[in-house]
């Protein structure tokens, strides 16, 4: 397998993600082959920066590309003005069959953009979207869309949960069919926009899909369901808070613990690090654009290289799993 | 100043909402009256099950109402259906002049659809909002609208970002104009939906608003605005998520305290319990439904007495620092 891996998207490129590649070589299989994708000289410097033994360059390879798509850069613009960019040549090595997964912790947008222009949908797939998992009290959680599709249609929710409930049921290892849920303000059926009660009528008519109704924001973490569907506006705005909150709760915990009793801040440590483990975006590498023709795994902008590590390590199960030959079935296998 | 509760509202309605009403009247003004809206007969066996002073009976009143909307009511079917309900009641004491607030913790929908039907807008307003205070790491942050409006066009959002820009003001007491920022997926202006982006527009050009950007869903809690306008649906799931995520994590560190070391959780105690009073919304009362034309104070369906009280402090500050004459004149008042 060659993992195409973006060594000039994040805010820690590109030390932290070619440093991310270089360790994810001992756990790779025999055939698997890392394609580092940016700045030659760049890349080369950080490969000496970091020490790379003769076995682990045998499975290095690099593919230069002379621009970067920068956080700030409108995604479709980037695609035209920069098309010699990490990102644009990273997915032209996969639609020209010399990569079988990309990895970037780079513009999400222009990833997306990237995806949809040169490389094409799975068949069956209208829009593609981009399903995160979140961990809960007890368990985890896949939400899905965060962002790919941020002013999506019902039908394009629906090919959400078919696909996203398939990740589920491949991540989590279920033996059922995956609990799938819709995002909503309340639980009974009058309540929400058109959107979601459009995409509610789609799913719930749906035999293929295990529909369990409607949950609210309150709920999300409290391990009802496997799959929550939203559309990419609200999901995204829902990660990052969940990402803000726990830091912001952290932090004024830790300060009620100060002024309480200096001596308990040591023993109370453990106990911190365990939440921020919880929901440190690292452990769980990245999120899979379902529905490209391809394996693109988004990663969190501020990838260090143990989440490049997971990413990559993520892109191989995605890849053993054959998820897209089962979106294609799944999607291809109409309901009577 | 005649402050109408609506008696059976609420998880804990009726005993915990006139319990509330009771423990109000010490710091009410001379001229201030609770009407009690209700089952006559339960309202009393409550008011004999408190106990009330002579002194408190003079300044309660009951007005007596046959139904009751659910929470799982369709709130126009229940305006429909349900014409002596207590909700109806309130708002038609209102719209005759026998009201100068109203404060409900049952069927938000309902309460919203009653102002609408029976009360009508304040002059100029297009939608009514939710505007709800969230705590920050060192301040709070008021977000609109919370779910009366959850599919809005952008130019009722530019009018929540006016309206809850005066409600931030007289809440914080603040001597500049509020900082507004729009919830958005992205700081950049390429980002977002073509709702919010359209809502940037009306709002960016208007002279009487002191707009900031864009802001993150992981910037919500970092106080780097006074006021944060969305869509109904989004602000009600982020409000929702805030409480489920707050009482998700609390619960997490509790059992990772008690696992590390089970004489923790004494002294860990009391960061616990600031960190829930921070996070209680029965601090703030509850959130006035801002453009409709009177004063309606929408309080968390779990409502005990101590949020029900500071509702009733809430209206009687608002109705003081005379916010809807502040609206009218604001809106009155276009930008050249």
């Amino acid at each position: 397998m060659r993992i195409a891996v973006d060594a000039m998207g994040g805010d820690h490129a590109p030390l932290e993600i070619v440093a991310g590649a270089v360790q994810s070589i001992s756990s790779l299989g025999d055939d698997d082959v890392i394609v580092l994708v940016g700045n030659e000289n760049v890349i080369k410097s950080k490969l000496d920066e970091i020490g790379v033994s003769a076995e682990q360059s045998d499975r290095l390879e690099i593919v230069h590309s002379s621009q970067v798509v920068e956080m700030s850069d409108n995604p479709v613009d980037a695609m035209k003005n920069k098309p010699d960019s990490s990102i644009a040549r990273m997915v032209d090595l996969a639609s020209s069959g010399k990569a079988d997964a990309m990895i970037s912790a780079g513009n999400t947008g222009a990833c997306v953009a990237a995806c949809q222009m040169k490389l094409g949908r799975l068949k069956g797939v209208i829009r593609p979207g981009i399903a995160v998992v979140i961990p809960t009290f007890d368990k985890a959680v896949v939400l899905c869309d965060v962002g790919a599709n941020p002013a999506p249609k019902p039908h394009h929710m629906h090919q959400y949960a078919l696909m996203a409930g398939i990740y589920a049921e491949l991540l989590f290892g279920l033996k059922e069919p995956a609990r799938v849920a819709l995002l909503n303000i309340g639980e009974e059926d009058a309540k929400g926009n058109p959107l979601v009660k459009q995409a509610r009528d789609l799913i719930k008519a749906d035999s293929r899909i295990n529909f369990v109704g409607f949950v609210e924001g309150r709920y999300i973490l409290a391990d009802q369901t496997d799959v929550i569907i939203c559309d990419g506006f609200v999901g995204n705005v829902v990660l990052k808070l969940i990402e803000g909150l726990a830091a912001a709760i952290a932090k004024m915990l830790k300060r009620e613990v100060e002024r309480i009793d200096q001596r308990l801040i040591e023993p109370f440590a453990p106990a911190l690090e365990t939440l921020w483990r919880k929901h440190d975006y690292t452990e769980h590498g990245g999120a899979p654009l379902l529905g490209v023709d391809g394996l693109f795994i988004v990663c969190h902008g501020s990838s260090n290289r143990r989440a490049i590590k997971n990413a990559i390590a993520m892109a191989r199960n995605l890849q053993a799993s054959k998820i897209n030959e089962r979106i294609v079935a799944k999607l291809d296998n109409h309901p009577a």
